[in-house]
């Protein structure tokens, strides 16, 4: 057994199918994003323009959460010191909870320390409490909520990305006393297209089921206070488990769920990702506390976006750039080949100074490699019309098909 | 199917059992630690003394810590806006794990979102990457690595606790030429036992094994520089992988392992639960950064740490009271009933200010429930006084036996 030989064609592989990751090295600065320091070159830091940021709404430079976790750290200190149990549960935790099952109007919240955890501990948990359940996932789901299903050792049925057909076909094929639980997303976050949450609803109450929904690339940006696609769309209260993160659209870090009373209980009680895991910073409690408020009240920050998203998304379909239909704030171009995909991003960082990453499998399906925008409030008209500008360059350089 | 009557017998089952966990509400005072408030009270907050955090060094609430935060939160803002891969690689990622890394005397080291994904990713990545890979499992080995072995899917032999023989015994029963992983603990924090690092890397050499070090009980605490009981007892080179926490004597919050290059990019590339979640926050980053700088450079604060311990430990010795073996800063009491345990920790908040929560089962086994004491630096003799008179008091009031 020669480990290191196995490491290193591990290693090979990647290199080989051009999707090894490498990291690129930048430090953003409060107040300029989406502005940032690149320490990539070889004369030192260099500025660049963030496009790929999941801070959707630059709330992680907000004057109100940066006070906020200020506070928290001279009062409270850097961490918990404990897990929620023993020693690590504090009243800005308790708060946050509150705050977040306001928002999307159910009884209970519960913190995790990342809306990856949250998935893969809610999911496992609920899917194994349940006598032989099935889970029916979307084919398109998020690696978390993947792995939270596959862990809980149930059984699983997968439908294809939003299709209701399917996903009451295989509802209509099993049991009906058995146990059922749907899950799936409301924002797909690298296709930019949106699940029909009611009628997902109405094929569970058809079949006695119960609803998850992964709200991660939509909470903070829709409904009027921020709730998510299930607020926008008046149904919030008919999904069973309202899941969502504190680290892209509030700026800071972590994730939680929100359920019925009974239900938070049972997750906080037996779930091993939530039990034994040091609680969330109280500085991240406190600053996420300040966002999510902030959000509830304000509508300039989702404007914002919106407008920008749509502004951007006309001037690549006008230049003939093959952007991909998303009715969202994502704006993904198509590229189809890992090896063009990240050409295309070394090109325009080392000349134009614009970051965004190329996206390969396995984060989406081989063949449909892209870079995908994510323009914010901030991203203004000369930083649109430099990026076109340069896309438009590189195809040519590149001898790339044009739309049109 | 009753959906809600299973999650309401789930709960029940907690509350027959003596065993359904509340959370107390504290807030930690910066600068007064162990001193903290309670919310509990119906009289608003109350001052309460801490024996049971994690923060065993107090590092939370130290200048240099609070002041790298401060100074990341202002430059970078509040959290990393991207996965490691797409935008939330900073260049304070990159600085601690470079310091992680020669902290452990290893070419490399990769940070995660907290101790129990570091675990739980790597160990199921890494025994899914090896082909027909046996796992060799401690059997007191925590939650977090219990589930990574467990999710690897991955054939499993649980030697007993800390026993060589035992453990020699699995490994020369299996087959030579299958890919073997011994996963265990420096420090187990329930009891404050040690394993034998050497003799395990021993038998590792022997049967071709790899081995996993869980050193979250450790780091910062032991060693010269902080570097755990693998540096004190100067064998951390011959561990493969070593892994341990930002979130205890560091103070922060965060996870992470150490390992040479190879293994260190293998993982980073493969591993679900360290590609597709946020990146710590730049400001956890920063703090964790100057933590384990101070703690490389001061022993101050271990040797405050290691004299409460031994100072406790006495009087408990002393009192008659049911101490449990210790070799280090950990410091249990036996109650062995789960009613008890609560009742007792219930008596110590309310009438006398004390909080130590009790540990009951899942994470201890049935019938060794105990208090569990964590003094640090800042727990004076006073304080050691106060808890020792409250704590014979309570044995007498509620008729359980003193040792003598
Ligand atoms: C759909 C979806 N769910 C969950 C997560 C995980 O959330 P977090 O970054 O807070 O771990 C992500 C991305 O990271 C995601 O895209
Ligand atoms: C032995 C051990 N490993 C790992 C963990 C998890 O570390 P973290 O709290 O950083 O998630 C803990 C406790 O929380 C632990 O006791």
């Amino acid at each position: 057994m020669n480990y290191n030989m196995i490491f290193e064609k591990a290693i090979d592989r990647l290199h080989e199918e051009g999707r090894y990751r490498v990291f690129i090295d930048i430090l953003r600065n409060r107040g300029n994003f989406p502005n940032a320091k690149c320490f990539a070159g070889h004369n030192g830091p260099k500025p660049i323009t963030v496009w790929c940021s999941n801070d959707y709404l630059a709330m992680g430079q907000h004057p109100a959460v940066i006070e906020a976790m200020e506070a928290a750290l001279h009062d409270v200190g850097a961490g918990s010191g404990g897990t929620r149990n023993i020693g690590g549960n504090t009243h800005l935790h308790i708060q946050l909870e509150r705050e977040l099952a306001d928002l999307h109007g159910k009884e209970g919240a519960l913190l995790f320390t990342s809306g990856y955890v949250s998935n893969e501990a809610t999911l496992s948990t609920l899917a194994k409490l349940l006598p032989n359940c099935i889970v029916y996932s979307d084919e398109l789901n998020h690696a978390s909520m993947i792995a939270g299903i596959r862990n809980s050792g149930c059984e699983k049925r997968v439908f294809r990305h939003n299709d209701l057909e399917h996903l009451e076909e295989l509802l209509a094929a099993d049991d009906p006393e058995a146990a059922k639980l749907i899950a799936f997303e409301s924002v797909y976050s690298m296709d930019g297209d949106v699940a029909p949450i009611a009628a997902i609803c109405d094929l569970a109450d058809k079949y006695n089921a119960l609803t998850y929904l992964d709200e991660v690339h939509a909470v903070g940006m829709y409904g009027a206070r921020g709730g998510g696609i299930s607020e926008r769309d008046d149904c919030a209260d008919r999904v069973t488990i309202i899941e969502g993160t504190l680290g892209k659209a509030f700026g800071v870090m972590g994730g939680y769920i929100t359920a019925s009373k009974t239900l938070i209980d049972v997750i906080r009680s037996y779930a091993p990702g939530f039990i034994f895991t040091t609680s969330l910073s109280p500085v991240l409690a406190a600053g996420a506390l300040a966002s999510v408020k902030h959000l509830k009240a304000s509508s300039e920050e989702r404007e914002g976006q919106q407008k920008a998203a749509t502004r951007l998304k006309t001037m690549m379909t006008q230049a003939n750039l093959p952007v991909m239909e998303s009715t969202t704030h994502i704006v993904p171009l198509h590229i189809g080949d890992p090896v063009k995909a990240k050409k295309i991003s070394d090109i325009l960082l080392m000349e134009y100074g614009v970051y965004v990453q190329p996206i390969n499998y396995p984060t989406v399906p081989r063949g449909t490699e892209r870079l995908r925008f994510t323009p914010g409030p901030h991203h203004d008209e000369l930083m649109m019309t430099e990026l076109v500008k340069a896309l438009v360059e590189i195809w040519g350089r590149m001898a790339m098909k044009l739309a049109a």
